[in-house]
């Protein structure tokens, strides 16, 4: 008998700043099994961090650092010129930053997975890839590291024997190659929510994917990410968590040892 | 017979940022025995934390976060009317973040410092002390508080049981109840070298410094506060150094275990 | 036959940054008068302020600068112990940032206003009321400086013969001294929208408040400041502009001639 | 005969940041003829764009906004990936700013040259380009607008007919189309003065300058631009100074008339 099948699945939080409220976390909350945390650069402040992490630890729900760019302003979605260096740097900060404020909550860090440019930047540049797993390395190494399923940074997380989660999107089609099809194509997202849930399935209980092109892609899906905003963001969570119930898919984050 | 004396001699560094460099960090390390290194609020910025680290660990001189006000602008110096939650949040922050990077490195933090106005507001608000103090608590309990001797910083870190250091000044006059002359004062700043070192070596010796009113007051010198910049400021504490050597002392950062 | 009494409607707008939507702009300009607008250092950016800039001359209500503290993170609301020439500089700043958006978009400035501590602290605080006044003279004489009725700002305004817009408060409750009952009392604010309406249009047509003492104070009351967010705050608006209106007061900005 | 030769050299300036100095800005101004003031983004703070504006306004050197990135940490070298419309945004929020700082000094602006990366971007992108031309078209239309020359940015500045400088560097070397040669290339850097300043004498003379390839390139050189920081920075200046008045060529940034 196989063993049952598990997927995490995931959602950005915290993005809240200042005065300005984003998202609706408290919502989402019963409805996922990992939050990424947003540390201060794109968004967060380290009030909207602690409140993020108690929430988080309320619905027993792992947490994980969401380091991004430092770009307010831009809420990290532009790509930055950033050496490896610079990668290394902001992400040893930002990770410290968000365990501190977990240890002051009694809480402890589960995983890393860096935000919106960093991400898309880290998923094809194997330099900034790599400076970001060693970053959770040098500092944390007994912590997840989330990317792109297949991309540079699973691979230089794995490279460097750390746990890495291979994520997937529910809203998003895939080229031949197992990547995402890019935005500014037409037909990069799903709109409907059926076909969106039907694929997850798939990814997770087959590990395939169909590709644009129309045949089957292998794909690993360790974690699905869930978008928090929009106004049925909600309603997808729900149907989604339970549409992997149903089908028998445990839902849970990758277990991880709590840090001594 | 007595043990030896001890004293620490601290000094502020890594407060340059980005393109811009101030102080001489390099210069000052061989003369001091621990670090407060500037953790991005009021100066610094990974990048230089890193390089500052990486200096202190080479000179072997213990490294202490130095948390400020979000205030780049004002280097920190000017109050700003913050809650105590607010206090407690940045400290949490900012501790969280240096401690990674000093984990990257192969090193850990020993001890705490206030930057500047936090310094100061926290010197005489109780609540805010309290707040700062229960950061510490909550995140690193084996760290040392650094805060101006008899301060409300000093008494909240004991109030908690934390190991505190309480932090004389050489170029400071004092006050008949043990406080700085305020800066804005004529006499509040000790222009010769000589009388304030001699200064420093009564508090160390004796326990007590002459107050401007004419009579001495008792004082605990734990930690010298040597400044990084200005012309003088490497000769003054190379002539520290040397005269609390030569008088029998023995220059220490207080012991702290490293984290495991 | 006495001319027709006016009054000023303003409201605090383009309050949000970057991602972070703040404030309900397009559906209160309908019922103002005058636009504060946020210049980006307690919130708004430059896309923010041109948007809301296009959007105030769409409903030809006067554009006024709002410039704050520089605290995204407290969004200016937090008290900085800044110096006069420091509030004079950041005046300028944001000013001239303001009037070039406005004039890229055809447009011109008709006012200043300074947000939260700022205007608190300018309020009480002559020598930051005369930097912030002089910061206005030197830049754009022909702007109307608001400020709380009968403070230190309005003061500092007219004695360099600017024009001057003293601010009267709908929710607030008055003291003998003509100040606002600090916030931290109890009766600080009036929930009922009757009561406040009844207020302003006393203010308005009477030039007098009722004292939480019990007697009448004299107020001049050029413009009334509306709360642009909060659940009732749009419904708030239309009540009290279709009352000021039925009791025959004009509803205006003054009168500011265009720069050249 | 012909009329006399001139060139402007500027300099860019006032790019220290509140406790941090960068820059020999006062000991450089007496050796050029226009200064490009960083206004906040990259570099500089409301005090330092008023202390270099009055010191331009001494020298008598034209006053110029150097907007840049929004990236502090960065001092605006790194790209960005920006929209046109974010590029017009920030370039008419940083040129308002500085005008204003320079009306309340009794000054005015006479041109603008963007910093760092965005200079970089605009040379080549044509979309950055132009929307950087427009917000000058839109909110001072007789500034001059400087870049490099012949790039995408001074083509910009000309179909909207605005005036423009065509900028020539002395220290780098020049390709066989007229572009720099990419800094990550050896030959990139012209080490020695006595060649640099050969170079410009024969840009600005001949309109010539000799490519890497071997032969002669036509270039237009209106203004040179000047290194302030390095330790040779000063003496470069004053030699290339007087190396251009000894050749009979005026030292004048083109004339504009200020705003009434």
């Amino acid at each position: 008998m196989l063993p049952p099948l598990t997927v995490d699945l995931n959602c950005d939080m915290g993005e809240s700043f200042g005065a300005w409220n984003m998202g609706q976390d408290e919502a989402i909350l019963p409805f996922v099994t990992s939050a990424n945390i947003a540390c201060g650069f794109h968004a967060g402040d380290p009030a909207v961090m602690k409140r993020t992490v108690r929430a988080a630890l309320r619905h027993g729900v792992a947490i994980g650092a969401h380091p991004g760019l430092p770009d307010l302003a831009g809420f990290g979605r532009r790509n930055l010129d950033i050496s490896a260096e610079e990668a290394f740097d902001m992400t040893v900060y930002q990770l410290g930053a968000l365990a501190a404020v977990a240890r002051a909550e009694g809480g402890h860090l589960h995983h890393l997975k860096p935000h919106g440019a960093l991400y898309n930047m880290a998923a094809t540049n194997a330099a900034l890839a790599e400076a970001i797993a060693e970053a959770v390395y040098r500092v944390q190494p007994e912590l997840t590291l989330y990317g792109l399923a297949g991309s540079a940074l699973t691979k230089a997380g794995e490279k460097l024997g750390l746990r890495t989660a291979h994520e997937v999107f529910a809203d998003r089609t895939y080229q031949a190659d197992g990547t995402l099809t890019p935005r500014r194509q037409p037909d990069a997202l799903i709109a409907d929510a059926d076909t969106a849930i039907a694929q997850v399935l798939r990814m997770v209980q087959a590990g395939l994917v169909r590709a644009q092109q129309g045949h089957d892609v292998a794909i690993r899906a360790d974690t699905v990410c869930i978008h928090g905003d929009g106004a049925h963001a909600l309603e997808f969570a729900q149907r989604l968590s339970a549409a992997l119930r149903d089908a028998g898919v445990t839902l849970q984050a990758g277990q991880t040892a709590p840090t001594a």
